[in-house]
């Protein structure tokens, strides 16, 4: 495997693993008060356009990836508009 | 322009303008209990890696939408390290 293909896995994963804290932080406390709801709204749909992009594209990294980040984000979005 | 490359165009700018109000709520509130360290940590991390990917790539959209998303993501991180 080439260098940059390691970097791009790397990258995938972190962006993908850094929400994990987020989901536990805001599951385990319920408050959600700091967190904007925009940026996980426009941020959701950006992830969804990421995922049809991978699909076009063939890209399993990219579909994967975007597929689990998407998925938390829409549950850091469900325990935002319970908890605001 | 194909298709699949508007809807990367797309995703890209989603996820980076995303970060846009959520820069401007822990500005103005200076307020950030709520948000996660881990995950901005983590995240910089990522998208600094999603920067190399990009240079290695001559990919100036990976870049650039990359090298955004990271200096809000490190202004939301200086914020969250002041106000705990």
């Amino acid at each position: 495997m080439k260098w940059p293909t390691i970097v791009g896995y790397i990258a995938a994963i972190s962006t993908t693993v850094a929400f994990i804290p987020q989901l536990i932080k805001s599951h385990k406390t319920r408050q959600t008060k700091d967190i904007s709801f925009g940026m996980y709204l426009l941020f959701c749909f950006g992830l969804l356009m990421w995922t049809i992009y991978g699909i076009a594209l063939k890209s399993a990294p990219i579909i994967l990836a975007n597929i689990v980040t998407l998925a938390m984000g829409i549950y850091i979005l469900i325990l935002k508009s319970k908890h605001g």
